[in-house]
């Protein structure tokens, strides 16, 4: 049975608006990254908010801030969250709406049935987006789950050039300590998120319950040919790798359409040197982000595209080289939690699909030490990593009273 | 009959060697660009072996040296000569082939024979290869045949912003004065030049008569989709715009390569917006470089590949916009001048086949106001466009016997 938590519409509106103002970026964007000055602002305004609304806020080693309310019962906690750090730019919205609402639903909760007997913690982690650092893989959910080494505070650099140690200094935070960030007391993490596709709009369904999260696979493939004047060298004689990589694009592509859905396959960078228009490549690098969540299609998946390179490569008899670069294997959702939030939704006549994610989420990484779980709320025109993505306050309002709930089961 | 011109070996193999320090880039490249100090210094190189070799040397409005060897009757010159400007870098014999070249032929011819009964001259052409200003297009023989425009000197501009007009007061000339270098007594041009290309390796033949210079068309092609999440948005929703861009560079090379040599065709260059791993483009942008040097067929070449890119668009349901930016026409040569330089070729001992120049070449432009023949001496390893490409002293001297030869022929 529901409790009937209320979530506040206003509330829930003007905390999502003001969170926006920090790094604001456009009319609807958002530029913030880890440890930036928009960062910090950011998450003292979670913390004061944290304040308001009764949960005891405290920033860890890495910069994650913690929300706490006090469970009557030792034990584990009961934690949800999501990350405050954007895309360059992003939209309000991406990792906002996990934070708000986790506070906004636990504030709601302690409000209407005073103290949990679990105790539950609001989480704003630090970095998710990789937008600042590429190599910080999860950095906030990491160092959670004591998979940070030390030599990545100095390994670990920016755009710029800048170690994610010395951002971190910058931020008032002692990269020494990192290690204090870790937790071995979670007993469930859940993350609402927006959806970040078009899949609910198209389903005209405000929420989405997440199964698992995708498996990732990123392949470099580099085709060496020669370089040869456009004009001179007949096309017999030729070692060009652009035919190659066309017959690879189409290849690695079709394999996914062929296979269906779930699994996606985007070559979305490619590098041509040099890239002249009457020069007949030297090499031609691409990058194939291949994605199923289930381990053994994607398999399928990875080898029906592996043959393609192959057999490209053979066909044309160019040198080609391939590694992997990012290997994400996919994260199965907590059968029980998934089935608990479905039964929820239904005693709250929220209309929902299952559906996994096809974005990598912290909850992957959290799910090393406690169960997990993920709510989507649906995206406006399924526009990802843009100023433009965007989700209705309706919408969100119903993703958050559906966490208020599961939380309220949970720790209640 | 062959007159027995005496080609001096040791001085065809010190002028090229003497003329590459100037530009001289690494082991064997060179780096001269139209205007530059190193530029200015080989022109004055060659006007100073013009004395040497008893042509009289002038510089044109624009720049290029000619060295005149007046005839003993009235009438339109006897013209030979290629371009002094090079790739950035370029090799040590592209374009300086053609001027030493012509410059020794005409000094032998003067010293076995004395002055000619028709005026010869040698050209050292200021500007061929786009190097410096993308748009000069044939800067010198474009002056020559009074095909440039008064506000081209403002309009051209270089790489790093300076105006064609700047540049060439650098080097002591008045752009307002270019007017001045236009020819109308020209009889016939024969440009000796590498062939650029593995063909006459291929054919272990030193020396190609060239029938033709190629048509040659750019056109950019920009197939605009839409960004998506590469995890997020299901393949059957996204715009993806690499698949199509993939079918288009499969199907214009396929079409090229279906067809048959003389046709080739090149995607060099291809722009990938944004050019993130986990992006769905939002926008590719391909250049097609397609070349065929007979007209009806180049015509059926573009109807074909136009087709391809029709095609793909409409199969894919994505903006596609292109446009053609460069469209030289096919220049055949002289058939008069073929016939005499392959006659001679033959008398000569001197093994050589008929075919058609990939690359554009001044012969194409002087073709406006002269009769213009090409003579094409063997690469090694057909490289071009880069300090790599080589011919041997041996071939060269080959090419330039032929050359005195015609030019005897033609002159005496």
């Amino acid at each position: 049975m529901v409790a009937g938590v209320t979530i506040d519409t206003d509330l829930v509106e003007r905390h999502l608006f003001e969170l926006a103002r920090n790094g604001a970026y456009g009319e609807t964007g958002v530029w913030r990254t880890a440890y930036s000055q928009e960062w910090m602002a950011a998450q003292d305004q979670i913390t004061s908010w944290c304040w308001e609304a009764g949960l005891h806020p405290r920033r860890d080693a890495v910069g994650n801030v913690w929300g706490v309310l006090e469970g009557t019962e030792s034990g584990p906690s009961i934690v949800s969250g999501s990350h405050i750090d954007s895309q360059r730019p992003g939209g309000r919205y991406d990792g906002a709406l996990g934070v708000v609402g986790a506070l906004i639903a636990m504030r709601a909760l302690k409000a209407e049935f005073g103290p949990p007997r679990r105790t539950l913690e609001m989480l704003s982690m630090c970095e998710e987006e990789a937008s600042r650092f590429p190599a910080a893989n999860f950095w906030g959910s990491r160092a959670i789950t004591g998979q940070t080494r030390p030599e990545e505070t100095e390994a670990v650099r920016g755009y710029e050039g800048e170690s994610i140690g010395d951002a971190m200094r910058s931020a008032g935070l002692d990269p020494s300590t990192i290690s204090e960030a870790r937790r071995d007391d979670i007993d469930s993490f859940i993350e609402l998120h927006i959806e970040q596709g078009p899949i609910l709009e198209h389903a005209t369904l405000p929420v989405g319950i997440v199964t698992g999260i995708t498996g990732i696979r990123h392949s470099i493939v580099d085709v060496h040919g020669r370089a040869d004047h456009a004009g001179a060298a007949p096309m017999a004689l030729r070692r060009d790798p652009m035919p190659v990589v066309a017959e690879m694009v189409s290849g690695v592509i079709a394999a996914a359409r062929e296979m269906g859905a779930p699994a996606v396959t985007t070559v979305g960078r490619l590098v041509v040197e040099p890239n002249l228009p009457s020069v007949v490549p030297e090499r031609v690098t691409l990058t194939i982000d291949s994605r199923h969540p289930e381990a053994g299609e994607r398999e399928e998946l990875y080898a029906r595209q592996n043959a393609v390179i192959r057999e490209a490569a053979t066909t044309w008899g160019l040198d080609v080289a391939s590694r992997v670069v990012v290997d994400q294997r996919p994260c199965p959702c907590d059968q029980e939690l998934v089935r608990l939030i479905q039964q929820t939704a239904n005693e709250l006549d929220i209309a929902s699909m299952f559906m996994h994610s096809g974005a990598g989420h912290d909850s992957q990484v959290m799910a090393q030490i406690a169960k997990v779980a993920m709510i989507f709320v649906r995206s406006k025109e399924g526009r990802s990593r843009t100023p433009a993505k965007f989700t209705s306050v309706e919408d969100a309002v119903i993703g958050i009273r559906l966490l208020a709930e599961v939380l309220c089961e949970l720790a209640y």
